[in-house]
């Protein structure tokens, strides 16, 4: 029988205690939210809310074709030239979502003859970027930029090293002035994806390249996300102008996709007004995170120093990892668990997301809870 | 210079006549739409616009993470069963775009050791999804079942064909039934995108694999988008509850991506509605695009006859073909303009697509403009 095979990985998936399955929440829900990506808290906020409802009303409620075609609106030209002038870049390019962006960066900055070197914590669509682009990948130590340098010196074409600032596992960042500094000694591209960066790290929430001093460099391409810190959907790809103009003209995920929907554009460009009016919310983000941390370490928790706004806890196993956070839930807490096939070094762990609008009450509540429950 | 080889491309595009670049548009055109997606034109109705709205405030402007950790609401799923009833099929997963729905669909569905048979004229997203797959991709004639039982025969494994339901170019319908026969002498499973189907083809928009008597098969995958008919933004994959379990636990571009936002999925939501209760509103479309076919060819054009609502008329250079959509345009008609390298064959067209909602004198005044300005 067609896909008769899928049976046999189910049974295997349920004795190793690996099935996923996906539980619908309510609009409103009385649990404590330490699992989401919305890091500002944004993604409710009525100005970010109305900026969607207002954009679907005068745009539509879809793109109705590729950005190429007919999918390219006002509205995604100004979320675009707001992206680029907030992080400052000279130039951005909006798609469907940050996987998009992604697939899109890397395959149409890596051609045939070229060498990726990609580090090995790299989110799944940087991964997806690599094995689609047209250039060879080695992957290189986590967070290693000496393995970066050796992986370039066995290499003669164009080479590109490909990053994640903030891995979204840990919540660890790379060293991007090192990572820059190998790239440059090199002549080679530096493609950063600031997914959990944006909104979060750099001054008023610029991003991690910007704190870095990387914005705006002719050899570095930043992608971000529309959908975590500016509570929205979509991605973005943000560069020297001729970058951005080469991928609007080869980046398939750009061309043969349809534009991002105008509400989504619209939940963005409000989001990113309320950011640039109310900066002190990323470095709040921040310091919950730092906070979090420190109470969980000191009620004996093994919880890795945040650098962005994602504090990871280690679990024994995968089935306590998943009972611990059946449990935190139980008890009214929302909290992320990852772990095989999600996690590179094979180690679950509880996964929290430091809030900027979360209260000192909520931060002790969220602490007592996993502290309560750790198997 | 990192990067410095995309300026030498850019200036081959440049003598080659084949720059693409972006043009925004305003809210509200004078130009007559031909050139998208949205064959009903619902992107602009009020119901679908509300929907929209109204899911942007009810469940914030975007999902908050991935479907399995905070990304689906109890809309996600209504969304998802109705999809899947309206089509006919056992269950739905709605992802943020048609590009990662067949990316999720093609790679869960194409192990290590499979072989995939791919039409020749795929879309983009489809052959993306066959090269991030660990089976083998064989790319077999265009329309050409005999092909693909002659692809299956060279190989052991498990087996899968993958094919457009409606060809985005020029606009021709697979064999389905006699592909669907040809799978099952082999066992193997069949994967199909059905974005410009649904809406159009079968019994009030159903799609092409309803009208070929394949809904609710248990060997047979299809893929939508909710950027087309439904005027939205976003994808699913509709098929046997089991496979929809296996996309869920295996599907990259599923599992690592921020669920669809809230307001692209009620829109679509009201999409359907309004199809369900307007089910005329597909055959109008069909209509349509056979009226504009007819009155092309009486005007001396080469169009291609219509399958569903894409009518493809031949120019005879990619420069010509550019210049004659850049004079309709001048002319108050917006038309698609399709030349390499987004053409599989390399003829240049203009693609008109049929909307459900174009007057008698539109039709008429697009037909005139088109023979007026042809080269």
């Amino acid at each position: 029988m067609a896909f008769g095979w899928i049976d046999e990985q189910a049974e295997l998936r349920r004795r190793a205690g690996l099935v996923r399955t996906l539980r619908p929440r309510a609009a409103d829900t009385p649990l404590l939210d330490l699992a989401s990506n919305d890091y500002l808290g944004l993604a409710r906020h009525p100005e970010v809310t109305e900026g969607a409802a207002a954009a679907a009303r005068t745009w539509g409620g879809g793109a109705t074709g590729s950005r190429l075609v007919t999918g390219t609106t006002e509205l995604h030209a100004e979320l675009e030239r707001e992206l680029a002038a907030f992080c400052g870049f000279e130039a951005a390019l909006v798609l469907s979502s940050g996987y998009a962006a992604n697939l899109a960066a890397v395959t149409a900055l890596a051609p045939h003859g070229s060498r990726i070197v990609s580090d090995a914590g790299n989110h799944a669509s940087l991964i997806d970027g690599c094995r689609l682009a047209r250039g060879a990948t080695h992957v290189a130590a986590h967070g290693d930029p000496d393995a970066v340098r050796k992986a370039f010196q066995e290499h003669d074409g164009p080479a590109l090293a490909v990053s994640d600032t903030v891995f979204s596992v840990d919540g660890d960042a790379a060293p991007l002035a090192e990572l820059a500094a190998v790239c440059r000694e090199r002549g080679a591209g530096l493609v950063l994806d600031d997914a959990h960066g944006l909104g979060v790290l750099g001054d008023g929430g610029r991003g991690a390249p910007h704190a870095a001093g990387l914005a705006g460099a002719d050899d570095v391409v930043v992608t971000v996300t529309l959908s975590k810190s500016l509570g929205s959907q979509g991605g973005a790809v943000l560069g020297p102008a001729r970058v951005i103009g080469h991928l609007v003209n080869t980046a398939r995920t750009f061309i043969f996709d349809t534009g991002l929907a105008p509400a989504a554009a619209g939940a963005a460009l409000a989001a990113l007004g309320l950011l640039r009016r109310e900066p002190g919310r990323a470095a709040r983000a921040g310091a919950v995170a730092r906070e979090l941390h420190g109470r969980l370490t000191a009620a004996g928790l093994e919880a890795v120093r945040p650098d962005a706004a994602v504090v990871s806890v280690r679990a024994p196993s995968p089935e306590q990892a998943v009972r611990w956070a059946a449990d935190c839930r139980a008890a009214g807490l929302a909290v992320g668990c990852f772990r095989p096939p999600s996690v590179p070094d094979g180690v679950s762990r509880l996964r929290l997301t430091a809030r900027a609008d979360l209260s000192g009450a909520e931060i002790e509540r969220a602490v007592r809870v996993v502290g309560e429950t750790r198997p």
